[in-house]
């Protein structure tokens, strides 16, 4: 083996968490003189920006999804392990697993993420349908479609209501993407696979918190995006501010209480890391950084992605979006070749380059800024199809997955919409058990 | 509407399960001048044949699942209702839901085909895996990745050849085909995804009772089936009758006790059906009907398939296949239109047409017996993938799946391994809660 082959390192780095951040850091790291081991709890990669096309019949779980062992197969030098972390000591250099393994390491890149905020409020905690992770929006198909058959047996009108009312708690692109696609599976499916069931009687509510959709975009995006909803029948409330949800209901700090079955939050997300309370956070609660991206107080622990603190010339810190977590993966495994090569600090501090956001309201509209270049409607939806087809098949090379959406999604169809139901399976617990 | 129009008739039938007999009988009544209701427990039809393709992530579950809204979605005369059925009331002509509702009918069809048979044997119902339906056959996927998962991070040779042993209990068709596609995953990612395992660690072992494989098939065509599982690694034991399981091991009658914690349950099943148990039964436990396949003691009850012991001449009963039950399904449709429009017999008794019998062994190997025409090798194999191509064509038209299936097949790759565990969904349970 050659003078700088990856064999040769023993610099052991331990990347915690295969999301974009993750993922990108340790792609970088593929082929370069250190040893790698990424951690996450679920054995695949996640396109999460896609989650609600699953949630709504349009996508399969495969499809938004890949092994890890499959990405990393040809490398010699990243190993992958299925586990949860528990915590970490940055004094004695470990990672503690669930099952109480330790793992040592020479550079630890913390790309946890992030789980949803409900703000301590336990009703909505309860009472509301997530959609951060494959199961979760596998849950929420099985939901959405059980609603629609109880509706089609219910010989009450106010049941019926009740069920075929759908609540999207947040105005975000999240909440966006997912009423924009769930109105037209029922515009699909109602009257139509359902001939018990009236669209009139089927309705879409996005309740926003803040006076527009979209706040992150710019104004004019957002007015667009509420008016291609309403187009599509999706009723869009802006300042209406969330107070509690129960079995049936959804409450309005106003008093006034929508029934509904479900009731989705995308409203707020919260920083997930094994970080201990001691290490300074943000108000946002992410772990504040140094301009290298090292959790303040090491120097060899970096934390990208949802969990860190970036701050911003503005002021601000940098949105908990898939662009900056790359960018920040890249970034901390040059930083870790040039650590481990020749001990040296880091050289210039992480800088973003913000190429851009965009969302979907569904088939042929869309909103994109890019630099200030606004584009909506179908050019926009081009954009957007275009960008994330890219990043698909960049990730995945399937052809075929995606000849098979662009089908489904052209002739109007969701082949997709199966109520399927998991037994427990015990053994996958034992991953995460104690040894 | 013209006379003998679908709208016209009033005659209620109703057809208790959407298997392959069921759903022949729904689709051949779909435009006669009968109202039909389709009950299943779940929302799909499921093309079971394949679920061993599931269970070793060859195939995603939307691949062989389809919604019956979607099958009868320009029917003017069937529907269809998510509904389990808890018993029948012939004398009423009334079924009983498990939810307490009950719903009238002229003419009933019961299609409920059958269930995994432990032979009242508790320590293998508890400690076996099934994969008689989609969500068995995805919980059976996950537990196969976890246990290479868990495997490859154990040091204990002991423990992970316990976890790379993987037992098929029974060598019929089900079991030979799942023994192949499972030896043909464990060849692609052993080693490959899994660095940490060597392939001589991970075995697959079929125990049949009796001497032979496929004892349905000719004798030929079981050795066959055995050389070549053979040639793949599995091990092939006959004449091996397993007296129990525990957590990692199962038990031979010989007092052999092989350590896994895999043991794969295709050995038995059992009729499932809501009839009481005052009717009369086979030995194999199916409803005993007349010539007509009508409950004995009825005029108006068919029992198709699974649930149904139809006598052969030789003094048999048919075998528990695809091919009869959806033969009784469409000869019990036009039994029930003549009975439906003029109130006479049923003119001439069922009469099966044999078509033959095949199973894959693996890519490239396959065996089929077609009127004694004995078929094997990679002719075998296209015959069998022929017809199966066929009949998901039929059923789903839907050519960018089998582009994708014919992909990944050739290609070596499984790209669905994802273990993907589902809450539990609460508002599915109310399908079948008391309302």
């Amino acid at each position: 083996m050659g003078a700088g082959g990856a064999g040769r390192s023993h610099h052991r780095v331990v990347v915690v968490g295969g999301g974009f951040g993750g993922l990108s850091c340790a792609r970088a790291l593929d082929g370069r003189p250190v040893r790698v081991l990424l951690l996450d709890r679920h054995n695949f990669h996640l396109f999460a920006p896609l989650l609600y096309q699953v949630a709504t019949a349009l996508l399969n779980p495969s499809d938004i999804a890949y092994p890890f062992r499959s990405i990393f197969r040809r490398s010699r030098n990243v190993r992958f392990r299925q586990a949860t972390v528990a915590s970490i000591d940055p004094r004695r250099q470990t990672v503690r697993l669930q099952n109480g393994d330790e793992i040592g390491y020479d550079s630890l890149v913390v790309a946890t993420g992030s789980a949803n905020d409900y703000f301590s409020n336990e009703t909505l905690a309860e009472h509301t349908l997530a959609m951060k992770t494959l199961s979760e929006a596998l849950g929420l198909r099985n939901h959405i479609l059980s609603c629609l058959e109880l509706a089609a047996r219910s010989s009450s009108p106010q049941e019926r209501r009740t069920l075929l009312t759908f609540v999207v708690v947040g105005g975000g692109p999240t909440g966006v993407e997912f009423a924009g696609a769930l109105s037209e599976l029922l515009h699909i499916v109602v009257g139509r696979d359902y001939p018990e069931l009236r669209r009139d009687e089927a309705s879409v509510v996005v309740l926003e918190g803040q006076d527009r959709l979209l706040g992150q975009f710019d104004g004019r995006l957002g007015r667009y995006a509420a008016q291609m909803l309403e187009a599509r029948g999706v009723a869009v409330r802006t300042s209406a501010l969330v107070e509690k949800a129960d079995h049936d209901h959804v409450i309005l700090s106003s008093g006034e209480r929508l029934p509904t079955r479900t009731v989705v939050w995308s409203a707020g997300v919260r920083p997930l890391d094994p970080v201990g309370s001691g290490s300074p956070r943000s108000r946002s609660r992410r772990l504040r950084v140094d301009p290298f991206l090292r959790l303040e107080g090491t120097a060899n622990v970096y934390v990208i992605g949802d969990a860190a603190s970036v701050p911003t010339d503005g002021g601000g810190e940098l949105p908990m979006l898939s662009p900056p977590a790359m960018q920040a993966g890249r970034y901390v495994a040059r930083a870790i070749v040039n650590a481990a090569g020749e001990g040296k600090e880091p050289g210039e501090p992480f800088r973003y380059v913000d190429k851009g956001t965009m969302a979907t309201i569904g088939r042929r509209a869309a909103v994109a800024d890019i630099h200030g270049l606004r584009l909506r409607g179908s050019i926009g939806w081009l954009t957007w199809l275009f960008v994330h087809i890219y990043y698909l098949i960049g990730f995945r090379n399937r052809a075929t997955v995606l000849a098979s959406w662009g089908w489904n999604y052209l002739r109007r169809d969701r082949p997709i919409r199966l109520i399927l139901r998991s037994r427990q399976d015990a053994i996958t617990d034992e991953i995460d058990a104690e040894s």
